[in-house]
């Protein structure tokens, strides 16, 4: 419950007082900035008598706001388009003839809707791949939320769509820096080893670390890449991807099903994350899941990510938990790997440390993106333990308030202009797949 | 949205209007007795007119109340208490001691705070076996929901026992058919072919035939539960039931997992039903997913259920939808199998034949068990596929109205009564574990 009519505006100093943090009650206090003043049990009516804001968490428990390093958010407008075919019938006879239609306000309408989607279920950094991401970068902005964009560059062998993608990610990097904004950044997003050639691959490379922004890639997600790789360049993908330098502090490597231990061991001392899309792994059927053991023992970054809504179909980080720590014990016979604390720290501290940003954690001197979790809803009671209850048993749908970079986004379940961008999204995606049906 | 203050109250006729059926705006009429007397596009005027509560479900799809067909209700109390652990200690330390300081109080109000999660997330009807099942019962006729009682029933080999436990079986039953409660049904419980003696499943058998009852039991769950079966009986486990005569129409079998060609055809040959519990298996790592193409072939009928909360740990049903879909195409390795639609069947139709309910669809002349889930949130948006979003993109946290037997149990989200519930629940589970800590 949140005491202030305008609490949804920027710039006023918040107190969140009575919060659960770590099984006992604390109170934040936010500064004009959006920075995490003072965070404690102890903490009070000094900061509360100087906020312009009180934000009553009584029965709510308080984590950072949740990070989702792999997704394709504009593909929200897909969600439930095509599921439950053949992977090759799906993507040629469905995904991408529909893909061929999507514009720009698509991609922005798709990524407003998204972005919503993921405001509700506690989401509030996302790392994202598609096309048309100057207009996704406008939609986030406006939601308050930050994300990485990347262009998904894709040449497959072309000089000439190697000369036009890599036109497209310098324009779409200066494009984001340009904006200053600190919720906005910029990367390069080479699709994977075997959709980008070993020239564009090296380029890059070198841009993500002329730039200092991040390479985001898909690597190993299916046994038939690997496959291919080997036939192709005689070696793994992520030896090639080595060969080429893309493996380093810089990198986030999505999937990652089929790696094998060399693979992790060389991921590991190149300082590479990866994001495991467990829901994703799952429904595409690709057989083996993400060698979480391996990655970990070679001191990975690992961190969680849904991919996006037509492979999954949803974007609630509450539930990729629960499927990553569940894949992993089924998939590797071990009832005690990928406890629930490891997996929400894949979706909080591991995520922001891959994205390079400083949130994750609930502390002082860092931006406060913070979500509130309802306790008086059945699956979060009883509250023998807290994080359990968040990974095994609640959903995005406990989550009452979001506040991201100090500003509330969601306060009691309410968005404002919620009504309207799903209204418009429902418009924008039947008129897609009206041009996409009925060509001009 | 509900006009009528007192709309909780039962034996109200009702005028469900605008609700999505197959993508269709429909009516429905439930008349006093709590039976849908008319639904369709055309009727309209005459029963609105007539009805004294009037539900207004536009922008919102109406569904069958949702079937769970094997779960442990009271276990809730146990949600999250020990988690991530080796099966034989979790059980050997964790979940044995706590639950033999149980009494009916605990089961009672870990039933009440059970039947509220289900009832949150659309599940009108469950399949339920614990101990105190008379109290289970009595928190379930409060709560408005519909459920099976069964006493779970092991006598390990001890003829002691099994005098004790056909003692408690022939009470419950004849408690609960005392009752002549339209919503709760009694059934017959042995445990596992693993901890009933012949004699007892031999018992179980006849005392099913006998009072036409369900015999619900749990069949190789673990690998290890073939091998001791053939090591004891010289048969697997299906067979070794079918010798005992606990395989008919009235059989209900829960998990399945390791069911070989041979045993899903014997089921499909006795027409037993299954229930699937993927979540479950999953965090129990038991190695292998229900054999679910096999046991289609045999034309078993398969359902859907959470199991306790303590393996799962939730009882979201529109989760459990996902888990199965999605658990069948990564281990059986199609992207085909096990598509929405047929998910959605287990979940409702499939659940309700298997428990001998004449629910699970929304026909004329059937009991009223309706959910109606808003379409105005993101997972639900775009409606390119209805059914696809409810079983891969939405979660119980989307249900509005739940109406069980015609009468309204949540409308707008609320549930009379849910705090004080929640709030009782908490203590009774903080007690148990105090007693188990420190026994008398």
């Amino acid at each position: 419950m949140t005491e202030n009519t305008d609490s949804y505006e920027q710039n006023r100093t918040k107190f969140i007082q009575n919060a659960l943090i770590d099984g006992k009650k604390q109170n934040i206090y936010i500064d004009e900035s959006g920075i995490i003043r003072s965070v404690g049990t102890d903490i009070g009516k000094e900061f509360r008598s100087e906020a312009e804001c009180i934000i009553d968490a009584s029965g709510m428990v308080a984590i950072p706001g949740l990070v989702n390093t792999h997704t394709h958010a504009a593909m929200s407008l897909l969600r439930g388009y095509a599921d439950d075919m053949h992977l090759q019938e799906w993507l040629s006879e469905k995904i991408w003839p529909l893909e061929a239609h999507l514009t720009g306000e698509d991609v922005y309408w798709g990524t407003k809707l998204a972005s919503l989607e993921m405001i509700r279920s506690g989401t509030t950094s996302f790392n994202d791949m598609y096309f048309f991401m100057k207009d996704a970068a406008r939609a986030v902005d406006e939601s308050g939320i930050r994300a990485t964009f990347c262009h998904g560059f894709i040449d497959f062998d072309s000089p000439e769509k190697r000369e036009n993608e890599i036109a497209a990610t310098k324009d779409l990097v200066s494009h984001i820096k340009s904006l200053q904004n600190p919720r906005l950044k910029a990367a390069v997003g080479p699709h994977a080893p075997y959709t980008v050639s070993r020239e564009g691959l090296e380029w890059c490379a070198e841009f993500s670390e002329t730039e200092d922004i991040m390479l985001h890639i898909h690597l190993s997600e299916t046994e038939g890449e690997v496959e291919g790789c080997i036939e192709k360049h005689g070696m793994r993908p992520a030896a090639f991807l080595d060969s080429c330098g893309c493996l380093s502090e810089h990198t986030l490597a999505a999937h990652c099903c089929w790696l094998d231990d060399d693979e992790c061991r060389l991921l590991g001392s190149r300082n590479v994350s990866v994001s495991h899309n467990p829901s994703s792994n799952m429904k595409l059927a690709v057989k083996r899941a993400l060698p979480y053991q391996a990655l970990k023992d070679a001191g990975v970054n690992i961190t969680l990510g849904t991919d996006g809504c037509s492979s999954n179909n949803n974007l609630d980080m509450f539930e990729e938990m629960k499927f990553a720590a569940l894949l992993q014990k089924f998939f590797w016979n071990s009832d005690t790997l990928l406890p629930a604390d490891e997996a929400f720290s894949m979706a909080t501290s591991n995520g922001a440390k891959a994205l390079g940003v400083s949130t994750g954690t609930i502390q002082e001197g860092l931006p406060a993106d913070i979500v509130l979790i309802d306790t008086a809803t059945p699956s979060m009671v009883p509250m023998h333990n807290c994080v359990s209850n968040i990974v095994y048993s609640c959903s995005g749908g406990a989550v009452d308030t979001v506040i991201c970079d100090g500003r509330i986004l969601m306060s009691d379940k309410t968005i404002p202009g919620e009504a309207e961008i799903l209204g418009k999204a429902q418009e924008i995606a039947s008129q897609l797949v009206e041009r996409a049906n009925n060509p001009q």
